[in-house]
């Protein structure tokens, strides 16, 4: 008989809702990908929406430390911008499956894990507001709404959970440089 | 008893798609939308997959009418980067829902389907290669690999259908000049 630890179970549904979408996975398509039946599967979850926010959570987590240590830190804004850009494409590049449902998926979170997202995604919106907006007040950056561009910037950003194969033609170094360069200069 | 058009039918399936994604609408709901009993709407559809390629068919062909228009004009590099971002954000604010789908949804297509929306959607995103690698090779934009630029560029503007709201601090030309300005000078 197959054995999965809670680890497995959560790893495998990150994979398949990163895949198919939090609708698209039944508890039956998660049993197959363990090679678990559904008994011992509802010995590990009680339910598809606690295993998303399980996901969810565990995705927020590696983002919020990133913010953490950008935010503590005393670089000029413009450096601070490079640490969260490169920070942000390393956990998608090493954590997609995790990433992406995090960044996409959890709009069909229960209400209660929806808000508790919601906040946390809110918070690290918050990091990257604040050093924007900090940008502007030194003079580094030109004079901007600092709320409207991080959701620029976190667009560019959050895209990569889409678009990222480990076989592309660029590895993540050269994505993460190209991001700087873009969201500092664009492409002028 | 209710009488619907098949443009009726289509713009529905658009508003539930974009809620609540393709495989968390069924038929059912489609029907409870529109106030029709199964057997009135199968009359209008075959199935929910042919509802998909429509609403995306329509999506993709706004998109593309704005690419052809850009592509065939004179104007030098950075205002056809400039048109194409503000008319690419005016078809999301007017039509939110057809784009959303067509941008977010079409990987549940079928295969047959989803081959064709990748053809429109590489149509589309080329344009933005071209006028990259034009203003590239003029010397108006700095030295960067055209089809990641593009990516980039088009991250931004997908976005929108995330994070836009009618009832938002920001109008949709707000919005469109904040792009331009970040498309082509970033933060700095």
């Amino acid at each position: 008989m197959t054995t999965r630890s809670r680890e497995d179970v959560v790893q495998a549904a990150g994979r398949l809702f990163a895949a198919r979408g939090f609708h698209g996975t039944s508890m039956r398509d998660l049993g197959d990908e363990l090679g678990l039946l559904g008994s011992s599967l509802y010995s590990h979850v009680e339910s598809k929406e606690q295993l998303l926010i399980e996901v969810v959570q565990r995705g927020a987590a590696l983002f919020q430390a990133l913010a953490d240590s950008v935010a503590a830190s005393d670089r000029p804004p413009a450096e601070k911008v490079a640490a969260l850009v490169r920070g942000h494409v390393d956990i998608i590049t090493s954590n997609q499956e995790q990433s992406a449902t995090f960044l996409n998926e959890a709009r069909f979170l229960p209400a209660d894990g929806r808000t508790a997202i919601v906040i946390l995604r809110d918070r690290y919106e918050e990091t990257f507001r604040e050093v924007i907006a900090e940008g502007v007040a030194r003079g580094a950056f030109r004079d901007q709404n600092p709320a409207l561009a991080s959701i620029l910037v976190l667009s560019v950003l959050n895209a990569l959970t889409r678009w990222y194969r480990r076989s592309g033609a660029q590895s993540p170094e050269e994505i993460a440089d190209a991001m700087v360069a873009f969201v500092m200069d664009g492409l002028q």
